[in-house]
């Protein structure tokens, strides 16, 4: 549908001025796009570096005890939510310069339809130049007319009467040639005008398909990370889950257990033997011998000791 | 299972030690989380005013152009994700207020598995102790038991035979002695320790399924904002989709447009008649008259002027 070509005509010709005006909007609201991708580059940055510090504080949890196992969780986790943010900040970066590189390819269209939109304009002021004229001349044609008439009903001599038609028709002349440089600063105006108004209206139609991909990529980037974030956190939630009350008493009895082995009770006789067997051995010098039958641990007092 | 009461036992039964040491832990661990969700909370707090901030710069976008009305929708989303994040802030507040709450319940339950544990550390004690004791009076015994037999072999008289005996009999005594008492302290040793490692184990689960319990509700909150900011995502793909490239334009010819009506061409004779009929009616007078079949915009030159 030509739009434009429809809803920009009415009193005083403002279309164009309107057109061309809302056109110099087109770079300015890339430029505001590129901001504005900017501005949420920086916010995710800032989120990750922060998500790099929680990660830290994870890591710095207390690992002796049970629970601290699953600090290790929420420092991966975390990681990965700063990698994620991150990745979305350089993504958002690099979408940046698509926006600078469509913002340049833009000028350079306004700069042509700049000089396109020129002749249009000449036309436009043409118009209403002649339009300022036109009552001027009407004016002029109708005080002849009434001079004349009046002269008629006064019985003026036919000098005065010959006199006053020739000034009539005078005027008139006039009048015809105002109308007729009207109505070709008119024809002239409404062809350039349709020719602009589609202009513009293609220009636009451009614009908003270019800036339209650009959201796009924006939603997009923004929809991978949030997918991607969403995968983190499921992440979180079963290693939180896999990680069992059960299986973290037993991995710290496991790491930290001092033994299995409980002291076991003595048993005097053979404790007394082993020593008297051992004073015998000391008597007969270093020469070392064992009773067969008798272990270790009956022949000394236990790990306790 | 009791990891507990199988691993910290081992030489030199320091496994008391490490259970009470780990049971210290707890309430470090408890306090940890704390502030590690008092720091998400940040996190959240912050990234949710950059967003309101970022909505802001949304609305400053120029009002004017066709592009005009996809800026409502960046303030739109950016605001909802404002909010979204807020909500998350003060789930996570919510949070810390349990995971303080707990932290309390959790120090009580110390203080009295402390009371309940002096008694093992006193048993822990008593059998280093008699522990330390047990060599040195099986040292004094052997070297009794050396004695005697070195007098025998020297072919002593009898009665120093007599008197070394009577020494090793008295050894051997204050041996018996001595293995009954680290015989004794071992038992209840045993039975304290037995029982303090359960209680310590029981301690740590139900410490470990009120962090687990903790980290659920941590895991639910990051959860559902994630779905909240997904939908947020979803709405803002597909508001930026429904406003069509067509739409924009419509809306733009429609609220800027200037007008439908082209200035018409002027037919002269129409026009001068029309001058005429003015002139003739300003002689007669303010009366106005209209003739018929001569519309407004013949006798007129239109709008432009």
């Amino acid at each position: 549908m030509s739009y434009f070509g429809e809803h920009f005509w009415g009193e005083k010709n403002h279309g164009f001025e309107v057109l061309y005006h809302s056109m110099k909007q087109g770079p300015i609201s890339t430029k505001e796009l590129a901001e504005f991708i900017r501005e949420r580059a920086t916010i995710e940055e800032t989120y990750s570096k922060a998500m790099a510090k929680l990660s830290k504080l994870a890591s710095n949890g207390t690992p002796v005890g049970t629970f601290a196992p699953l600090w290790e969780v929420f420092r991966v986790s975390s990681d990965k939510l700063a990698l994620c943010h991150l990745e979305l900040t350089r993504k958002l970066q690099d979408l940046i310069k698509d926006v600078l590189r469509y913002s340049e390819e833009q000028l350079k269209m306004h700069k042509k339809l700049k000089e396109e939109a020129g002749g249009t304009l000449d036309a436009v002021q043409v118009l209403a130049g002649v339009s300022q004229l036109l009552p001027k001349s009407r004016e002029h044609y109708l005080s002849r007319c009434m001079d004349q008439e009046r002269l008629r009903r006064e019985s003026t001599s036919q000098k005065d009467m010959d006199k006053a038609e020739t000034k009539t028709k005078k005027a008139a002349e006039s009048l015809r040639r105002s109308v007729e440089k009207y109505n070709s600063a008119r024809a002239d105006f409404e062809q350039k005008m349709l020719d602009s108004a589609l202009h513009f209206q293609t220009l636009e139609e451009t614009h908003l398909r270019h800036m339209k991909a650009l959201l796009g990529a924006y939603a997009h980037s923004v929809e991978d990370t949030h997918v991607q974030i969403g995968q983190v956190h499921e992440e979180f939630k079963q290693n939180i889950e896999n990680i069992s009350v059960e299986m973290l008493l037993r991995k710290f009895a496991e790491s930290k257990g001092t033994g299995r082995e409980k002291p076991g009770p003595l048993d005097f006789e053979a404790y007394s033997a082993a020593a008297l067997q051992e004073a015998m051995k000391r008597l007969r010098g270093a020469k070392a011998f064992r009773l067969p039958g008798l272990s270790r641990r009956e022949r000394e007092p236990p790990a306790a000791v």
